[in-house]
Parts: structure tokens; C-alpha cells; sequence
């Protein structure tokens, strides 16, 4: 079978291929009836429209960039993956950035990046999406751009942004723990630099206020989102004296160090201590025991922040009927063996 | 400090801004002695060229498409890195393309997207790269592509391409396990799809051939590359009757699958039964205990592969003094825990 062409399009619609071209770019000034009709031909002809329409268009750029600065593989590709479903859609390419936060020059070489690769925008991961004195120069150099980020509620000086409700899912995974009979929680942070590591730590601290529970100086361990970290803090928790009989790590990867250092010390899980970890990543689903841990939507967050970005840029590619998208994402609890000793 | 712009770069070294960028593009046509100054004021002033250059020419593409059909986010990722250490470079963008190679419009789609996205050229990751008939339409519509290919050398069919010689590294692997005692070595196969897989397989039977070891039919289990199909497996294994001493898993993350259910099943690894990987990921690494394995240099293949289309594209790009790319990589034998009991 031949491939149909966009002109096929144009022919069976009965349309100039200016009008097809208007139909996939989902631009208005174009009738419900020939909307329609055209529609109608792309479907028989099982035309592709994807990035076709672009050449009858030529200075736009339909291109944005994903920057990142975070060495979790599975994070990563999940954060590609959904920013990838909406560029699809709407014919959009994605290049992808990776990063290194602590840049200083890194706001002028994305403003750079922008111009010189001709993208159309950026989509911000965590810690860049954070960085208020990024955001203001990406701002005074007019690049499009949309964030996700961690918080409950938009932040005036990062918006637009798409929220991840980091502290309530912390406050759950806190809560899970104590219910299960836990006093003694420990608490292994994450990089200070992404702004969940502090929101997962208010999460932790305010369900243990409200549970009248005091929060002991000692369970407390600065860290890294590594499985290293998780190792390193364990092996310091178990020379403790007063040992805590649950830990709360900042996320899965951590989770599955400290799980490790405890087998190897030959301390059962969740018998002498329960863990709980944060992201539902594989290495918390792959441990034995598997581990407590809060899911995070990082595909559909990713997907909402590229949406949110292609609406700011072209206001006219919003498909007839999509919602903004959702503005607030919540992790929810997920349950395992590694704090209920339950398969 | 104001960040220096390129038309600082041709004050500095009075000359044009056309000669700087031609500098920037390693374009031939410019003097030796005006590249030594265009590069010197570059380097006084700490301009980052990146795609800045671009601007000035306007026609030609500066960006690059990584097609790859392939679940495992740390190959994925490294493919990715090395991918984009050529194309910053080079000062190409990087667009990422993981589509479905088992789709039948798959290589009608990768011609239309190289059109419509103006690409200069493709980065085809396995198995897509391993497909004849893909390769062969990519010829007729004069796309530029450069394939990561498995095999010990190049291939008329699939070139240009990188090649991964797995039979080797498979053979050293099962001559280590042989060489720990073992004659009973079970396989566990990926995904056939892969050239890897048969690759594999075939360094595992010629190294037992070597030593006068009987392939035997009941040790040998097709699966796919991922930790599932290894717990899925191991237990068909745990199940026979006669159990082999030793396993050779296709990659990590079969390994540590398998690793998982000899541990439910209260084997101990290797006094019980051995294991070896193959990828070097953090699967064997982080699993208790180590996993044996090869080490696959994906980064540096990907960066070879890489550098290889631009100078397909723009054979002007190579910098002066710059080899051509290997083209034959060997991944190496990583002994570990899982095979000796040492740590």
C-alpha cells in the first residue's frame, strides 16, 4: 500500500492543502464542516499527520527541549516519555538537555540554546524548574518555558509550573508508618537542592506533630537520592544505640541501599526496622522485600507540563474539547511488604 | 562578567564574522593561521560555541534523531549521553525517537520524520539498526544514518555502522564459569530480536564446544530481556530435575530476576548455583550478591556512532588530527561475588 500524502488529503476533502495543513496544526479560522470533512479523509486515507504539515509553514519552530539535571535513569526516561506523548500529538520534536544545575552560566545557555537551536520552548524539570534566579532571566529573555515542580500550591515566582504534591504523599508514607504501631521514625533526605527533599521532609515532620510523636535530632540524616547515600546513612543508623524501629528515605533508590546495609547486618525487614521509600521506581518493586512507597505520575506530570508548554507557545493548538491540563499532582500511597511484613 | 558573544570572538581576532563561524564549523577553506587566532580568542575570551554558529548559515540542519526501541532506562540513558557528547560537540541538537521496531510503517515513518523535522541524520540504536529491510528504504531515500550494530565485524547489509562484538565477551564469560569448575551451564535467552541474543548464545556454545562440553536441549530457555522473564525462568530451572551448577543470563536484568527467585527459593548464589550477567548496569552491582558480567561501553559506542553521521553528514566537521571512530568495540569480563563467592 502506498503511504497517502497530505495532497491525497486535500484531493478526497476537496480542500486546498492550506486548509489540511490548518486542520492538523488545529488552527482556528477554519469552519466546523471542512474541520470535519478533512477529519474524515486523514481517517480513510489512514494518513499520519505528525510533523507533516510543517512545510507549509516556515518560520516556526516546532521543536522544545526537555532540561534536566537528575541521575535517575527511570525518572528520566518516564519525564521523556510523557513530554514525548505531547509533542506527538501535536507535532512538536523533542530534544532533550541534560544538565548540570549548579551551572553558574546555565540560565544565559539556555537562553542561548533556545535561539541558536531555534526550539520553542523549554520544558523544566526539578531543580532547574526551582531555580527562581533562572526562571527570571528566562523570563526577561522572553523564552517559553513551563516547570514541574514541587510545592501544593503555584508559586507565583516559578510559575508556570505544573505542581507535584510532594509533602501530602510524605505526610501519608509518615502516617502508614505510625498506624503500623512506629514512634521511633528515621528520616534519610535527599539533596537539599530539589525542592522535595525539604517538602518530604515537612510532610514527615508534620504527621509526626500531629500524632503528638517528638522528632528525635538523631534519626535525622542529610543525604543524596542514591542508592550509596541509603547504604552510608543505614550503616550509621545501625552503630546508633538507640536504634528507631521504621525509616522513612526520601526516595526508593535510598530505600534500596538502606535495605541492602541491613541484610548484610543481618537485620530483618520489616522485623527489626520497616523502611518506606518514594517514587514506586523499580528498585523499590524489584527488593525482597518489596518496599512501602509513594507512586509518583511522573509520565502524565511530564505529558501535562509539555501540553501546558505547547498551549503557551500556540494558544490555537488546543484540540477542540482538551481541558487545561491539571495543574496539581498528588503521589499516592502504596503499600508493601517492607513495612507490613505481609505479602 | 558579560558573557562573550561572537562578534567579540571576531574583534578580538580581526577577522570576519563569517570566518569565525567557519571556524566554529570546522569548515576547510580557512587559512591554518586564522584558525590557530579564531581559536585562541575563543579560548581567551571563554566563548562557548555550542550552536551559537548556526545563526549565520541558515539552511542546513543542525539536529539529530536517536531512534531505539529498548525498555532498559540505563541503556537507554547511556546511549542517550554518549549520543549527546558528540552532538555538543559538533554543535548538533539532539532529538530522541524511541519508537516500536516491530512496527510494520516503521522505516516510511523514519523518512517522513527526518523530512519533516528537518534532521540532518539518524542515530539507529539495536534492533532497529539490525533490520535489513529498515536499513534498505533509509538507503533509497538518501536519509544519513549510522547503526549500533552486534557482531564481530561490518556488515554490507547494515552499514555504516559501530559493532558490538557480544560473541566474544559471551565467550569469555562461559569460559570463566567453566574455568570456576562448572559443566553444567544453563542460558537464558533475550529476546530474539535483538542480534545480541544470538550473539550471545553463540560465544556461550563455542566456548563449551572448545572444551569438549555437551550443549544440553534442557538448559537452554528463551525469555526476553528483563527481570521478569529471569524470575520466570529461574523457576522453570529450580523445577528440573537434574539442575545445572551454573547460569548465563542474556543481560543484568534477567540476572538479577533469576538471582531474586534462587534467593525465594532458599538457593544460595554461587554456592548453590552460579550466575553471570551480561551490561555491567547497576543490577549487577547493586544486587547481594555482585553479579559477573561484561562491561558494555555504551556511552563511548554511542559517541563513536555519533561522531561517525556527523562526518557522514558534513565530512568538513572533523577537527584537525581527529581519527576516525573504532568501529569494533569488545565488552570485558567483570568478575564478581555471583560467580567465585569471593567478595
Amino acid at each position: 500500500m502506498t503511504k497517502a500524502t497530505i495532497k491525497d488529503v486535500a484531493k478526497l476533502a476537496e480542500v486546498s492543502l492550506k486548509t489540511v495543513s490548518r486542520v492538523i496544526n488545529k488552527e482556528p479560522s477554519v469552519s466546523r464542516t471542512k474541520v470535519l470533512i478533512v477529519e474524515d479523509a486523514i481517517k480513510k486515507l489512514g494518513y499520519k499527520p505528525n510533523l507533516a504539515a510543517r512545510n507549509l509553514r516556515s518560520t516556526k519552530s516546532y521543536a522544545v527541549a526537555l532540561v534536566y539535571d537528575n541521575p535517575n535513569p527511570y525518572y528520566v526516561i518516564d519525564m521523556q516519555n510523557g513530554a514525548l506523548n505531547a509533542c506527538r500529538d501535536k507535532g512538536y520534536g523533542l530534544q532533550i538537555h541534560p544538565c548540570y544545575s549548579d551551572d553558574s552560566s546555565i540560565a544565559q545557555d539556555l537562553v542561548q540554546l533556545v535561539k541558536t537551536a531555534d526550539l520553542a520552548g523549554l520544558l523544566l524539570a526539578p531543580p532547574i524548574s526551582e531555580r527562581a534566579d533562572i526562571i527570571s532571566i528566562l523570563r526577561d529573555n522572553d523564552v517559553h518555558y513551563v516547570g514541574i515542580v514541587s510545592g501544593s500550591k503555584e508559586n507565583d515566582e516559578l510559575s508556570p509550573c505544573i505542581c507535584v504534591d510532594d509533602r501530602q504523599a510524605a505526610y501519608e508514607i509518615t502516617d502508614h508508618l505510625i498506624k503500623e504501631g512506629h514512634t521511633d521514625i528515621a528520616f534519610f533526605w535527599g539533596e537539599e537542592i530539589h525542592k522535595s527533599s525539604p517538602e518530604r521532609f515537612s510532610g514527615y515532620q508534620d504527621a509526626l506533630k500531629d500524632h503528638h510523636i517528638e522528632l528525635k535530632e538523631e534519626f535525622i540524616f542529610e543525604g543524596e537520592y542514591s542508592f550509596e547515600s541509603g547504604m552510608k546513612n543505614a550503616e550509621k543508623l545501625i552503630a546508633l544505640k538507640q536504634k528507631p524501629s521504621a525509616l522513612f528515605c526520601s526516595n526508593d533508590e535510598i530505600a534500596a541501599g538502606a535495605l541492602t546495609a541491613f541484610n548484610a547486618a543481618g537485620l530483618t525487614v520489616p522485623h527489626d526496622i520497616a523502611i518506606a521509600g518514594f517514587e514506586d521506581s523499580p528498585f523499590s518493586r524489584h527488593s525482597s522485600p518489596p518496599i512501602t512507597t509513594a507512586k509518583q505520575a511522573t509520565q502524565s506530570i511530564a505529558e501535562a507540563a509539555t501540553n501546558s508548554l505547547i498551549h503557551e507557545i500556540r494558544p490555537d493548538a488546543r484540540s477542540k474539547g482538551e481541558e487545561k491540563p491539571k495543574t496539581i499532582y498528588s503521589p499516592s500511597l502504596i503499600i508493601r511488604p517492607s513495612t507490613t511484613g505481609k505479602d
